[in-house]
């Protein structure tokens, strides 16, 4: 093929080369949405409520308050902090000057926050009130904070501290002028950094670009993505500091919508009485804090007024919550699927026209996938071998992604974390003919059995549904004949019995009958992480020889 | 300021680098969206209907034939051809390659046609049946053209031509193979060329290169842009020869939409009944080929089944369609605005949150405006000192956009056609507090007197709004002590009496007192160009010494 070094000097394109750049977003709120509304409720306990054309104001006067105090472009400046108003400026004034925002998650262990911020040589660390006995914890492990800003005013400030260098946020950026014009950066400059905790090993910081932050920001918001616009009232309950709040920060402002940040108060009730308040329309989080709402709305039996789209995504959504929020809440639910290496939005599960035709359960089923790749992703599924597997909903494979706002490498790292060009999830997943994405595994927990693969999730949910297991976990067991073979771990709910052979006979015509486990284990509790998740790792090492014993 | 030059090594971003490149459209949508429509009536008269897969396959086919017939990367590649599905394949195959698509207006006079095929270096030319004799006529003067490709089948093929070297379209690229590897090209490499005539002058070339074309799909299809998604059945009446229609042949692959082509057929009945059989949904045109089409609908009392929303560009929507449109027919009306150096959209006019709730006269007399700019647009206005003016709904000045699909400079020329980075439309406007652009005149027709601007429109549409008025031109003329004063050229109705002085009593109390025109002129008829515009040109001429020989 000829290469584009053949095209002729007179051939060059005639558009402008404007950088994308985060500021650009900024700017275009104030111009087309300076008066649309960013309301907040505070660690302080009330709600604070000023506009676009307010939040750059003072995200100018917080760059100027930063550049005075020696803050260079590059360098990293962490965040402690719930969704809120203060967090906003602080992404604004610190990636519009060209500086990195570095979000840091206040669930991690402490000893996980030294590790990050000295990973990520912090300078500074802006916190909410909330976080003040956990960075004065951390604060004498930290090797490069030389600054701590409190986000709150005066009257909030803590009357003794161990806390060196403590300002308060009101009083640093007050002297300042609302006059900074933002450079004309590089769009290729760093511009935020988030860590990812695998279950093994250091976390790992991704470093996101101008170009790549902004090109998520249109891409996300796609009508079939997020589709937000002016109409829109948005409440992230995922928070600022988990994958910037899955671009919403960004997308708000570029597309003037109002946004509600509910701070530190996720409890069902406050939520609730937020979202009837400022009337939201959208919202998006994690399935466990819908649980709270839920519960809350059921057992006072209320309804939303406005709330008419939830996005959920981190994990899947359990069928019975998708039931609840559209049958009988009328909220529709839109399951969503990416991860910190995507900025996060990989898919979207909206229905297409002629999938809108079909019958209820029939799009019950595909709406319980995680959907169709936005455009500006591309994805693949490749088996053992590396080679593309098909897209008929049924091949299994490692799920392969790349994109504008696809990770490459990680922070600090000089190895590519590609193959041949596509970033591996880590997670098993079908792909159907209709580009929907379903996830069946994590790639480490799929069971390997004489080179074909078996869905460790999928045997685990269908030994859930008997009704005698309360908790079950599906491992690969190394196996002398087949390579791995299925294991299945079983908590058994109070006062049922159950026998090995009942549950396999359970499982009989509902899966392929190699994919038959080859044992059944009764215990009393499983292994979960910080995070609630299965700890399979110990559960290999447990049961390591569980087959070639016998 | 510090620079990003700061910046350490270590900080560089962990972003994949992919190219924003027009093939990834095609590919997404194979991969998501393959067995998506496409129905084109056809200039053999028939409805020819095929998918996204189809068309990827026959784009590689031609992409095959054209590399085979010597088409290098960064060749031109020219089209004379109507909205269909041949010329689909074209954009795709030609750009995807790394050529150039070059669509030429057929509505141009044979000498500019000739004039911009020379300029522009065309090595080959596809065109449709209907434009067989305006090829032959043209053909002589063509220097570069070496071959005619008619998008026909055999059966289609004139029996004798004038034209050398003509191949029939589908014999073309039947041999070819539908593999080919869309090369990883640069994303600043050129992709399409599109030339826009002026009223004084050759018409100018803009280069739109792979960046500016994919940031422009992404960026005119915000939720408040086109909006468009797998639900749109779109169906653009706005010609392929035209600033890409809108860009709406990149927006449906990328979106999942399907995409309805009319073909030659432009008339009321044969739109109305291709909008009826296929469903479509949206639409996006000039107001001229609208009244066809409502006057087809009201005068056989017909109703729109599906059609919800058009888009309405090119010149200002007659304040009467979009009434009719709206409240007999149920079509919500979309003001738009952009050029051909703005790829083209600039602003889209949909309504914000707030003014949804204001009087049904206050929402409509803000969707005659031209609309607020989308994401990734900036607009300032200038006034004579190039200073900004304010965002106030009042003042007005030259409209000045900047972004990244915004032309820097015109094919071939060496100047930078941009005024401090910003490109000058040659529009008047004013820009409100909501970001609302409204334009008051061109440039070189507002009038300016004593150092203020008078708008040559807003006078011509009060004549108008006088019941003996048939039409009227107002310009400005030089004058001794006001540089120009306003000159009124009025043509009256039939049987109908008028003077200066009832003219001018009409405009009072309606305008600043020193925006009164000096003096009324009645003539028989207007000067107009080929496209139905006033000549203000030759009016300037004709009256230059109206008010210095008084």
């Amino acid at each position: 093929m000829t290469t584009i070094e053949n095209v002729s000097p007179t051939n060059a394109g005639s558009m402008m080369q404007n950088p994308l750049l985060i500021s650009s977003i900024l700017d275009h709120a104030v111009r087309c949405h300076g008066d649309v509304e960013v309301v907040s409720r505070r660690c302080e306990g009330d709600i604070h409520r000023y506009t676009y054309a307010d939040v750059a104001q003072r995200a100018k006067q917080l760059a100027n308050a930063l550049q005075a105090h020696g803050i260079a472009a590059g360098a990293r400046v962490a965040t402690l902090a719930w969704n809120g108003y203060r967090h906003l400026e602080i992404y604004y004034a610190v990636s519009g000057m060209g500086a990195i925002t570095h979000t840091i998650n206040p669930r991690l262990f402490p000893e996980q926050i030294a590790y990050i911020a000295n990973h990520a040589e912090d300078e500074i660390l802006f916190f909410d009130l909330t976080f003040l006995p956990l960075v004065e914890a951390v604060a004498p492990k930290l090797h490069n904070v030389k600054t701590y800003i409190l986000l709150a005013d005066k009257t909030h400030m803590p009357a003794t501290t161990s806390l060196a260098n403590l300002h308060c946020y009101e009083y640093f950026i007050a002297a300042h002028s609302a006059n900074f014009a933002w450079p004309a950066l590089d769009e290729d400059a760093p511009a935020s950094l988030c860590y990812t905790s695998g279950t093994t090993g250091n976390p790992k910081g991704v470093l996101y670009t101008h170009r790549s932050t902004v090109l998520h920001t249109v891409g996300a918001n796609a009508p079939d993505g997020f589709g937000l616009n002016s109409d829109s009232v948005v409440l992230p309950v995922v928070p600022m500091f988990h994958v910037n709040a899955w671009g919403i920060p960004y997308i708000c402002p570029a597309y003037g919508c109002k946004l509600v940040f509910p701070g530190p108060a996720l409890d069902g009730a406050s939520l609730y009485q937020l979202f009837e308040q400022e009337a939201v329309t959208m919202s998006a989080g994690v399935p466990t804090v819908w649980l709270g709402l839920l519960n809350h709305v059921r057992s006072n039996n209320l309804r939303f007024s406005t709330f008419k789209e939830t996005v959920i995504g981190g994990s899947a959504c359990p069928p019975a919550m998708l039931r609840e929020f559209e049958d009988v809440y009328g909220v529709t639910v839109i399951h969503a699927w990416g991860m910190t290496e995507l900025s996060p939005l990989g898919t979207v599960c909206r229905l297409k026209r002629a999938q809108k035709l079909l019958s209820a359960e029939a799009q019950f089923a595909i709406k319980v996938k995680q959907g169709r790749s936005i455009f500006g992703v591309d994805m693949k599924i490749v088996g053992s071998d590396g080679a593309a597997l098909a897209h008929d909903g049924k091949a299994f494979g490692d799920l392969h992604v790349r994109g504008s706002w696809v990770c490459a490498r990680y922070y600090k790292e000089t190895e590519s974390a590609l193959i041949n060009g596509w970033f591996p999830t880590g997670d098993v997943a079908t792909i159907d003919a209709d580009g929907f994405m379903q996830i069946t595994d994590r790639s480490k927990d799929v069971i390997k059995s004489g080179g074909e693969w078996i869905s460790s999730i999928e045997l685990e949910n269908l030994a859930m549904a008997h009704p005698a297991v309360m908790e079950a976990a599906v491992i690969g067991v190394a196996h002398s004949k087949w390579d791995e073979r299925p294991l299945v771990l079983v908590v058994l709910k109070p006062n049922t019995t159950l026998t090995s052979a009942e549950l396999l006979q359970f499982y009989e015509g509902k899966i392929a009958k190699w994919w038959m486990p080859d044992d059944v284990v009764f215990v009393e509790k499983l292994p979960h992480t910080a995070t609630g998740k299965l700890l399979k790792t110990q559960l290999r090492d447990e049961y390591r020889a569980h087959f070639l014993a016998k």
